[in-house]
């Protein structure tokens, strides 16, 4: 059975054109930084975000991490919201192995922080009683908040606040492209006001393996010791980097599709007894449903019939599904979507 | 100049009677486990708090960070409340030292979390994109939410989503006689739902330095080396025992007449022209005093007028004091404070 | 122009047939436990290494990693040798982000470390003066001890102390197939002693990414979780995998070739006036030379003359060099080295 | 029973002089910077170590943790002696707290380590394979090396080798002026080559609680955070701060005695039939006994013996004893001593 696979992006195969370069990609030895696909990889993205360099890493995950650690000591507090990716999703790796104190702050539904939050947590730097202060965390698109693109005049705002405070800005930009599809600005003007930024290469851009954080020099020169310790220097790793580049120069231009079937496919499932589907601004390849009243079913149960129609999908509560768009959903997959959802509502 | 301080029970000296026990006391090596006032003291502290043991230490910071540090590995996480002393005034601590994601939920204006909160914060222990939940962390009386005395009803909801999921808690109990005294409800009883519990000898009790930390015969072995670890472990720690002794048999008695006296603070204070005092239900010894509108001057502007009054205030917000009662502070001290303030306003 | 890289084996390319199996394989999401090819790479190395389960992970140092922070927890103690990979190159990763106290003894030219030395080293349990015993690392070949193999006997030994006093056992076997090569003893039988192993399938094996550390069921469920943590969890990493098997399943029947290769090489550079070889038993595919006194330039200076006539070699002091064999070194190259080397002495 | 007890200087009761100063204190809430007496302490310390601040810390043990943990950041190195006490005895803090790597280094029996060693261990700071070597800390007295007082030529070699890397130096000088009195040379020059010191208040100086780290005041400032971090903020710590006074301006004048009583015991043991005593050049406060081989009996069942007999004596080591000298330890104790293990061996 061919599977509709809805659970995420993150399920996305290889293209058949990544794994043709993957097999003809000239590699060397990364960690002697003499793999030349690895290093075109990094000079592209560190130019596509508008930054000075890059660095390959095994995961978004990892990026993050290096971001947080490479600009935080032990004892630094990083602020980010109650609902971000590194709070909730990273295992508590800042603190756990960085010692950092996250203090988190409400997410508003847009995904954004209110400013008088982050105005007033900024600690007294002169007080011992605190940790120091010292790194904001934002994400674009934002996951939990719906996968809504964040507008980069909110960005600017923190970015004012971190400037007064003399704190640091990374990105989590797992999806920032798809970022840049919903809002028509480009990945390094929404990266701008931040000192480092993580991009996922695999998710929506079907990369098998791979994310990239890029910063400037100094900070990837830190960074570099950071994947070191961490055990995420690879040698070979040309092989994956031959696809990081088709994701970046080729299917970060075709996001739109995607985002085009998550209206799609939330126009459809609306119309479906049973399901309330939520409508947020800037949404991009996420379409989040909610069970009503009428359905007796949990979304757990409801996602068994879905499966054994051969349509996978996340429940993300007792009441609740993520759907997720990708290369490999087609349009008639979103309609044959809609129709399974029908069926097993009506059950 | 002789000072009305009312900016913390910190600030209390010892009483005559703990300067004489302490000029006497009967000491050893404590890091050998031989000096008989802390043992007396530990075993004292444990019987009234209703543990097995007790271990001294020097602060309320190092009891709660032995506590977490005791109960949480490497990459654990601690549910507290936003406003936790352990949270907002420990230096982040637990994460910087000890590899600990903290997890803070909103506090309540009566010092509690909303219980579904708690319940939504337990993280799903199977997963390994989450740390593991292992403790929650309370605080009895609620330093940051007005002093207030927390119920034990509260504390027992909280236990049985702890026992649901298997987390240990620990007692943030620094000023627990204050807690005991209003609700009327032993200390022993208010800890009885914790596995852990610290508590201060200095504050309102006047020892001039210590707390003890308590729990079962397992945990405080447990807590011994981590107090070596940190720095905690005192030599002929006795002398400072000795005042705790006095501190925990007499001083824990008189903790009404700060309440009282708070309680009539907060009453001619509440009569001053362009003050609003905050009322809250188990108020204990801090009065919460606001500048309204009708005041022009700042609460730094304020303090600094009542200190050439003779009046220690501490500004805990841009138009907020907050006022500590203590043993060091007389009925006239409370009618001086009150007139200190009506001119500190009028000018 | 082609080098003669003896560098390193990290330096090794995949095989065509790697390549060929790479652009083929069946991938999945592996941080759902969907990848069939991860899955199948995992188990082989499991078996093969005599353990319940394994985990695929991006590098030896992670394998390494993951493997001392499953057994130990903050403030536990790691005993290895002075001269131990984990201690010298992984970038103090064990203490910077785990707080693991290493705790070194003197690695013997063979090695191995006294057993004596063992025993003392670890600490008594009840004195909370220290941090606690908790594991041992070996290293089989061991790398900077001439890349020897060590025999099984000296792992029992040590696994006796272990069992008498608690401790667990980590194998860092990035080129545990090199020694079961020269010593003609199963991996699985070299891993026996250990509670987990980590080893490499790129370095002599050719993969170009990989490691896989293998261990108990339950050693490597905990193992999940800190892979993800440390952001070693890939997504569609079957790619990788897919070499990965080609180098458990054939390279490593090949490498008496390179350890024949590393003999006959060090036999040629015997007879070069000025250089003295390094014989040790068991010495496997590297080669330690040293520069005698009747040279004049350092090994950094003949590095760059050997390097103008096509050869690649790492000074691993001022007057030594490591040559390391590999399946991209033929009989030819051998003999060109030798030339080489003949060459940039007699300058 | 009036035990001589010689396991330790630690054992030592404050004096009556002591207790009465603590009774008088002038006391303030030192958390906010108001204990005159710990002011004092302070200073007088900072000018009696030739540096710029103090901070008064509850134990030796947090002094030299403060220490570690101001210099260096997470993933740093420190090098230091494998006898080190820091090493030893303070149960691998700075690793498990600090995320410190600890490079222990052979300890010489006169309490140095060979300068070569030194110079080896000091890491490549551009290769990413490397924690970064940050800091020394040295010890003097050298406790586990027999007590001997380190001559400052040592210090100011090992100090050229630091400045020549970039490192910083702290000296674990618990009996500093046990070393300034045996080599008749100023703490203050003895500290010199150092960026911090700790000593010791109690110990031969019998305060009977704390320690306090010395160095400049930015780092003392940063000193200051991490004590509050720690737990080691104390309230009313003048009352302890007053013993300390007497303890720096008196006592330290008086180690001379114990030395010569050192000796003496040493000389009276030595003719012991059965013991062998260690002669150490600068040795001062302890005397080290070892049992020959004519003595059948381990070093614990002696110790139980001379218990019997009145004599606290720790082993270190099956064979051995070490025996400490102090104020607390008279001429006729010295003889008693003597006269016990004489008895306690002829059984």
């Amino acid at each position: 059975m061919q599977w509709i696979d809805l659970r995420s992006d993150t399920v996305t195969q290889p293209t058949a054109e990544m794994r043709a370069v993957m097999v003809e990609a000239v590699v060397g030895d990364d960690v002697y930084g003499e793999d030349p696909t690895v290093q075109r990889l990094q000079a592209m993205s560190a130019e596509r975000l508008g930054k000075e360099a890059g660095l390959f890493v095994p995961s978004g995950t990892m990026g993050n991490l290096i971001g947080v650690l490479a600009h935080c000591g032990r004892g630094d507090e990083v602020i980010m919201g109650s609902l971000a990716h590194t709070f909730l999703f990273e295992a508590g790796g800042v603190a756990a192995l960085g010692g950092v104190h996250p203090h988190t702050l409400p997410n508003l539904p847009d995904g954004t922080i209110a400013l008088e939050d982050i105005r007033l947590a900024v600690r007294d730097a002169n007080n011992p009683h605190y940790p120091t202060s010292r790194l904001i965390v934002l994400e674009n698109t934002h996951n939990r908040c719906g996968g809504v693109a964040v507008p980069v005049e909110f960005m600017l705002a923190v970015k004012e606040i971190a400037d007064a405070n003399g704190l640091k800005m990374h990105l989590d930009g797992a999806r920032i492209f798809n970022a840049e599809t919903e809002l028509g600005v480009a990945a390094a003007e929404l990266a701008q006001p931040f000192d480092s930024v993580t991009f996922c290469l695999s998710k929506g851009l079907c990369a098998p393996v791979g994310s990239v954080l890029c910063g400037s020099k100094p900070f990837i020169q830190q960074a570099l010791r950071l994947r070191k310790m961490l055990g995420g220097g690879m040698r070979q790793a040309g092989i994956l980097a031959a696809a990081g580049i088709i994701a970046l120069e080729k299917m970060t231009l075709r996001l739109g599709e995607d985002h085009r079937r998550a209206a799609e496919l939330g126009d459809l499932l609306a119309s479906v007894d049973g399901l309330r589907v939520e409508k947020k601004a800037h949404a991009t390849n996420m379409v989040f449903v909610n069970l009503d009243e009428s359905i007796q079913g949990s979304a757990g149960e409801i996602a068994g019939r879905l499966k054994s129609l051969g349509v996978l999908a996340s429940p993300t509560g007792a009441r609740q599904f993520r759907l997720v768009l990708h290369y490999w959903i087609s349009d008639a997959d979103v309609k044959a979507t809609a129709q399974a959802f029908r069926q097993a509502l009506s059950v």
